[in-house]
Order: structure tokens, then C-alpha cells, then sequence
């Protein structure tokens, strides 16, 4: 029989609570062991006020889910790699492309796991879409995700500040699920950025998108959205419209709804961790980062009025 | 007798007519046979307005030298490819990290050549830097790049447009060096991006940078030096400072300078692009382009005055 895999939450927020704890429960041969925070803790597990804390202080564990803010995420996976832990970072990856190549290199020289997670390529229709897209000639692509920021991200003030990616944090969730369900690499042309004269990141943004044979690729993320929320995903194919809808939950290929089905990304994103580990692979797609990246380098900038939390 | 390579400009601005065009007048091996620009011409070559013009009504001609903006790039190096031309492009290689996978992907189909030019690389001490400097342990390193823009990029209005680069069009020369003469890869931890508040690109930065050893790295580019002009690397090293001085012409190690050369960057460059070309490889290093924009997706904007030409 195999050991679970003794697994630490570096930071306790909200993702951490609400998704990676009770996805933990329910993996199989993963255990939940520690949380490192300098703030929250849980009421059943040895808390430590920062990952340098447990590790020297901490129970034995093979793994940590860094789930802090991430400006904070490049220093606590190349501790974790130097101490020879697996390490999942929840998305976005790091605050700079170039960041990500030296912990590559560490999690290979150390014979561990770095798993770059985009949890909403697991959301259930995303595969089904994939597949499904995979048979059709795609003649346009238009995305729409527009959240309200103040009941997703409530108090969270790092989202807006330098290496937050205001509206990003959540439009790179759509174009994780883009660069899964698309055969060919897209590649930005052109951005509009949208700026609270307040604050350091976009509060909305439009993106151009393309792929080499002259696909076009239309973004709108959104954070000033009320009312009904907006995560889709609506393709033009040769032989009708393909839409992933409610933020990759729902399939629809024509009229046809084909995946309704209740989301379950995490779970699925730490069977996925398993796997990695068991076969000592690592899994780093820096693909939506790249293209939040050359958005902000070839965007053009607009300051609209402040916003206040 | 091999044939000389019969090379085409498109874009005959600064670059083109100041080191493209004597360069290649410098390389045995390499003839220069035609010009595409909207507007300006050589007097004693084919003229044509765009790249089109010249793939359809030029004379025969194996590869292009692409020195428009870098707005325009992309299209060009995709046409040029699928015209089974080599293809040179001016730094900056693009206005995105991600167009260049595909142009790559082309140039490997096409069994072409895709030569992502870094001009001061060929600075006569950039390679004795690198050599002297992997030979030391480096604890410190400043780079300064102040440069006149009205001096350097007079009526260049594109440099300051979203996807010009504004100061990091210089700058990102400073970074292919770096890039160059050390060892390790860096990545980027923060930056300062300055805006004057008419224009959509920075007319200077400050960044800090490091590598996967803590190395500190901080550069600072500036757009608004008047007088003396700066383009200096300085290392601090176990063994003394090591500084490149005058854009990578002067070499010092402590007080002693060991290089002292004219530029002569261009004809270098072409040297290279011919040797590319007869071993059927292409060079695309992106890793300025990448720092870049790690820079303006972590960086914090700030806005001042309003700068007129």
C-alpha cells in the first residue's frame, strides 16, 4: 500500500479554504498535514506562521500547495524545491514569465514535482470541448468573462497592486482554458487596458488574439460586472457554434447541450498533482501567462475613475 | 563559388540606411538587391512600397532584413517565411513573446532561416566580458542606459505607441547583453514604469532583476538624458569590478581596460545571419523580449509630464 502524500497549504486565504482543503479530503492517498500562514489557521492542524516556520519546525510532509498571493510565489517554490518538496502553485504561476524557468531547473536537479495548476482546465466540459473542437475548422473565437470583483475577491488589495494582474487573475483562467482547447498556439496583437486612476492594475481589459493561420481571438474580461456573472467561451466552426459556458461547466455544439455537470476542478487538479509526483514529472505550461505578459508590453493604457472596494 | 545571399530591406528608416546597408556592403557573400519602404528608396536599387510588391514584382532575392517598426513585424517575418525567404529581424523581434513560436514553427516547415537579431551582442567586448566574467563570482550588477531620445530617435513617433517599447527600445539592448555575459538565467522581481502622460509607452524604468543564486541586478533607462550619454554595464565581482562601458566598446576589468574598440556591430550581425543561413539554423533567443515584458506585466506605472518631441 502507498503512503498518502503529506501535503502543507502555504497561504490560507480564500482559494485555500474553499477549494484546496476539501479537495484534499476527498483525493485518495493525499493528506492534509500542515498550513503555514502568517494570519489564519485551521482549527485541527499544526499551524506555522510562514513556510520557512514549517519547514524548520513542521511536521515531515513530501508536498506544499502555495496558495499566497503571487508576488510571494517565486521565493516560497525555490525554498520548497531547496528542501527537496514537491510544489503546486496555484495560478497564476508567478508574477513574471522568466521566473519560472530557474524553479523548472531546481524541481529537476532536486527530482521533484512543480506543478503549474490552472484550475479551470479541469473544469468538466473542457476536455469534452477540446475533443470536440479538435474535428472542427474554428473561424472565430469570442470570450467573455466579466466578474464583480467585490463578491469574488472581497479585501483582497494585492489583486491590484503591481504583479496582482487586477482583472487578469481571472481572464488567464479563460485563456488557460484557451490554450487547452485550441490545436494551434495563439499569440497576442493587440490590447486595451483599462485602469481605476486609484490603483495599479486593470479593472477590465480587451484583448486580439490570433493563431498563425489568421484565427481571430476576441477577450473581454471584466471586473465591474454585477448581476449575472459571465465566463464563456463561444467558437464559430464550419459546421456551427461550439460554447463553453458558466466557466467550462456547460458544453453546447449547436442547440445541443452535450456537458452540464457540476464543477469539481479541484479534485481532479490534485489527482492530477498525484499522478505528477508518482511519475516524478513535472507540468509547466506558461502559455496564459505569456499572453497576460504580452498584453500589458503591447497594450494601450486608459485611466478611468478610481475604484473603491 | 558559392553565390552571394541576395538580401532585401524592408523599412529603410535610421537603421536600415545608417548600419544595415553599409554592413551588408561590408559582406562578401551578401549582396544587397532591393528596397520595399512606403516612402523612402535607395537611388540604386529596386524600389517597391511594401513586402508584397517586392515577393511579387521584385527581383529573385533569399532573404529579408526586417527593419520596420516592430508594430509591423510579425506579418512581414509570417510572409516573408511562407515565401521560403531567410529572415532577419531587428530588435526587437516582435511586440509579443508569443508570435515568435509560430514564426519559428515556419522557418523550421520552411527550412529557412529565423535570425532574431540582438545588434549590440556584436559589440567588440561583449564576448571578452562574458569570458572574463565566467571565470569570477559576480555579486552586484548596475546597468545604466541614458540615452537622448530626441537625439537618437528624432520624429520616431512610433517609439512612444503601444508596442514601441518607448525607453525599453534602447534598453532592451542593455538586456541582450546582460542576457549575454552572465551565466544564468534572470529573471524579473519588480519594476518602475515612468509615463510621460501624453504617450503610451515609458519613457524610463527602473528594474530590479536577479537570478536563481539571489543575484541583485538593478537597471536604470532613461529617455531624458541631455549631455553626456551613458551606456554602461558595471559588475562587482570577488576579484574587482568589471565594467562595460560605451554600449559594449570598452572593456575595464579594475582599472585596467582591456578593450577598446569601434562598434562595428552590424557587419558582425551579418556575418552571423550568412553562417545561419549556409547551416540551416535559425537564433531566436527571447529572453530580453521576455524581461520586458515580465516588466511592464509586474511593473508599477507612474505618470509625468507630458513629453513633446
Amino acid at each position: 500500500m502507498t503512503e498518502p502524500l503529506r501535503i502543507a497549504i502555504v497561504g490560507f486565504g480564500e482559494i485555500a479554504r474553499r477549494q484546496h482543503m476539501p479537495a484534499i479530503a476527498r483525493t485518495s492517498r493525499a493528506a492534509l498535514v500542515a498550513v503555514a500562514d502568517p494570519v489564519r489557521s485551521s482549527p485541527d492542524l499544526p499551524h506555522f506562521r510562514d513556510l520557512q516556520a514549517l519547514l524548520r519546525d513542521g511536521p515531515e510532509i513530501d508536498a506544499v500547495a502555495l496558495c499566497a498571493p503571487p508576488q510571494l510565489r517565486r521565493e516560497q517554490a525555490a525554498a520548497a524545491l531547496a528542501a527537496r518538496k514537491h510544489v503546486l502553485l496555484e495560478k497564476p504561476p508567478g508574477t513574471a514569465v522568466s521566473e519560472l524557468a530557474p524553479l523548472v531547473a531546481a524541481a529537476h536537479a532536486a527530482g521533484r514535482t512543480l506543478f503549474a495548476s490552472w484550475h479551470s482546465r479541469f473544469a468538466p466540459a473542457v476536455e469534452p470541448a477540446r475533443t470536440l473542437l479538435a474535428g472542427r475548422n474554428i473561424t472565430k473565437v469570442a470570450i467573455t468573462w466579466k466578474e464583480d470583483v467585490r463578491v469574488w475577491h472581497p479585501g483582497q488589495a494585492w489583486i491590484f497592486e503591481p504583479g496582482g494582474f487586477g482583472v487578469f487573475d481571472p481572464g488567464i483562467n479563460a485563456l488557460s482554458i484557451l490554450t487547452r482547447i485550441l490545436c494551434e498556439p495563439v499569440f497576442a496583437k493587440s490590447a486595451e487596458l483599462i485602469f481605476p486612476s486609484n490603483r495599479a492594475a486593470p479593472i477590465a481589459a480587451e484583448l486580439e488574439l490570433s493563431d498563425q493561420n489568421g484565427l481571430p481571438v476576441h477577450a473581454a474580461f471584466d471586473f465591474r460586472q454585477t448581476g449575472p456573472q459571465t465566463w464563456e467561451i463561444h467558437c464559430e466552426t464550419d459546421t456551427g457554434p461550439v460554447a463553453l459556458l458558466k466557466g467550462g461547466r456547460q458544453l453546447r455544439d449547436g442547440g445541443r447541450l452535450i456537458v452540464d455537470a457540476e464543477k469539481e476542478e479541484y479534485p481532479a487538479l490534485y489527482r492530477h498533482f498525484l499522478a505528477l509526483t508518482a511519475d516524478g514529472r513535472s507540468d509547466v505550461d506558461l502559455a496564459p501567462l505569456q499572453l497576460v505578459a504580452d498584453s500589458f508590453m503591447l497594450g494601450r493604457r486608459h485611466v478611468v475613475e478610481a475604484f473603491e472596494d
